[in-house]
């Protein structure tokens, strides 16, 4: 099997696992609990390590369920005043733009920045969108469809000159320790962060929430979480979360992600070339590595990606796998791709698990099988 | 060690761990990915094996992080209409009585009913309170305070009769394997449950919807479980849900949870009464054994769980481990205890793992530090 999707990350598992499985059966105090000193030190250990990965202080750090629910709970729990408007981008995940869109309907003032043709968000619209009146900003640091990295610094402190009560967030999902991130220097007041997109187990995310930044919480019950997240931590899961980071960064600097690209690349695009398609990448100059996006022009990208997978046991990506195939592609969309590219839309991550002979191979089965659907 | 708080479940972590590791390795696609068959499978297994557990069809059974998710699903996604009133009690655990008192705020018409002197609650009251306006009632099936069983069904037919818009939903993460729990003979149009409560992995919990009733999402995304709860789910999480459940029952059927609670107070109880102490036992007719609640007036139980923690490696709970032990206890008091029998108020758990003579040397240990607390 080859993993193209999702950036594949099976060799942090094992030690995940093995966190997992040590503190599920060590360590399964309720950590409300008076007497459950060691649970309450677990948790204290991950929101130090965690928020040392960030530039962050270790009480700044919010468990909660996933990278959805970071998110949702900074928008839902963060946006609160009617009379101040909301703005974020058109290149956001879903779990941004869907509980940003649905404020629209609660009157809120809402406003979307579109584009820039090399998919990253055209930061001089946001720029001239953000009124004085704006009271929250929301912008992707890392587009997970394509790998734009957006300069969410530069933009956050042009806001932020002429606004003092602007709260910025952003969603770091898929940049979370794949590009450099300083949440003191970015500027930013949230930002979302997920243990599964660098290995580590689905269902525990967390929110960096700056120190004198009140948000409400979005889950009420026990007050877990200093008031901001109630429900009984999953105290094994954030422990491996930190085991993940420690892995996924060591196996990370073995891994060539950008020659990984390049080797995938030159091999796809002139395999490509002898064929007659028009194909296009979707990339910017300050690029994922571990992100392509191509356009191929003429074919149905639903079924290459469904070949490829029963036929040569290779896994590609579509835009996001999180958003319902059915809805045509926002993003794309609003980076001035025709219907025909978004359909005929792929999407490669390189993970840790992927060597150079992998993705060759790989490169050449892809335009095998485009050569079929022509 | 001697677990007597929450309900000792180790016993069920071996096997929910091994389905765990087993599918985390093996399963690892996004299951929202189109070519993730044996994880949507998973998936599918997963609400079969649920739904079966509580008479429900399994394309009623949605997951989500945890009981307290479900309970604020159900309440804040559940409760729509501003014109309708909305009814609970005072003995609900915090992940519904908070979300329901956020409501007053929002300009809900909210009404909570009490509790009955044996902790239960008072039916009457609330079939009283429920007028023709009702549109939302919420009322927990055990309490995780003192095992009280509610004969939910009685209530919900009554006020059903004479209104056919109320929404009727019911907490059930402590009743969950611990008393029979049909949804379609209950009456209950949403149930929660919750898989840490018998042995499953915190981070797991689920909310039955019966076909036909609508609720909104919380958490907005990709629209993950047929757009009632976005965020990737947790597919290993899931699976071991199911392994808790059958691991749980086996186990449980063993366990003799009557004799315990039996053997616990016949010991305790004459040795208590060697001693010039005032107690009470907080129970009722339906009961389930295996929680047990006493009132010591004149300690504190807090110096007396960590006195029994610390010196005697015996762990008791105090009311609720998930509400803040500062506030009192809203249940106890709403069931007419004073605040002497509410400070020296103890919560027993017997779990698949305790044995007779653990719990009757537990049970004269307490009472020796409660001799020297006197």
């Amino acid at each position: 099997m080859i993993y193209l999707d999702n950036a594949s990350t099976t060799k942090v598992f094992p030690k995940v696992l093995e966190t997992f499985s040590k503190v599920s059966k060590e360590s399964f105090f309720n950590p409300s609990s008076l007497y459950a000193f060691r649970e309450k030190e677990i948790l204290t250990e991950a929101r130090e390590a965690i928020a040392k990965e960030i530039g962050a202080n270790s009480d700044e750090i919010y468990f909660c369920s996933s990278g959805t629910e970071a998110n949702n709970l900074a928008i839902l729990g963060g946006v609160k005043n009617k009379k101040l408007s909301v703005l974020t981008s058109e290149g956001e995940h879903p779990s941004i733009y869907e509980p940003i869109k649905s404020l629209v309907g609660k009157g809120f003032n809402v406003k979307f920045g579109g584009l820039n043709n090399d998919t990253s968000i055209d930061e001089n619209k946001i720029v001239e969108l953000a009124d004085k009146d704006c009271g929250f900003l929301s912008l992707i640091h890392a587009s997970n469809e394509t790998g734009a990295v957006n300069d969410i610094k530069d933009v956050f402190s042009k806001i932020k000159k002429n606004n003092l009560k602007v709260i910025t967030h952003s969603d770091g999902v898929q940049a979370f320790l794949k590009t450099p991130v300083d949440v003191k220097e970015l500027g930013v007041d949230l930002y979302s962060i997920s243990a599964h997109k660098i290995g580590g187990l689905k269902g525990v995310g967390a929110l960096y929430i700056k120190k004198g930044v009140h948000i409400n919480p979005i889950l009420l019950g026990g007050g877990q979480e200093r008031g901001v997240r109630s429900g009984t931590e999953n105290v094994a899961g954030i422990a491996s979360f930190v085991t993940a980071i420690k892995e996924y960064k060591t196996l990370a600097k073995q891994t060539d992600f950008k020659a990984l690209r390049k080797a995938f690349l030159e091999k796809f695009v002139s395999e490509l070339e002898k064929l007659e398609v028009r194909f296009l990448i979707n990339e910017t100059h300050n690029q994922l590595p571990n992100i392509l996006s191509i356009s191929i022009v003429d074919i149905q990208s639903e079924v290459l990606q469904r070949i490829l997978a029963e036929k040569d046991n290779i896994y590609i990506g579509l835009g996001s796998a999180c958003a319902s195939s059915k809805k045509g592609n926002r993003i794309l969309q609003s980076a001035g791709r025709t219907a025909k590219e978004i359909a005929g839309n792929i999407r490669i991550s390189f993970g840790i698990d992927n060597t150079a002979d992998d993705v060759k191979h790989s490169a050449s089965l892809i335009v095998k099988r485009i050569k079929e659907l022509l």
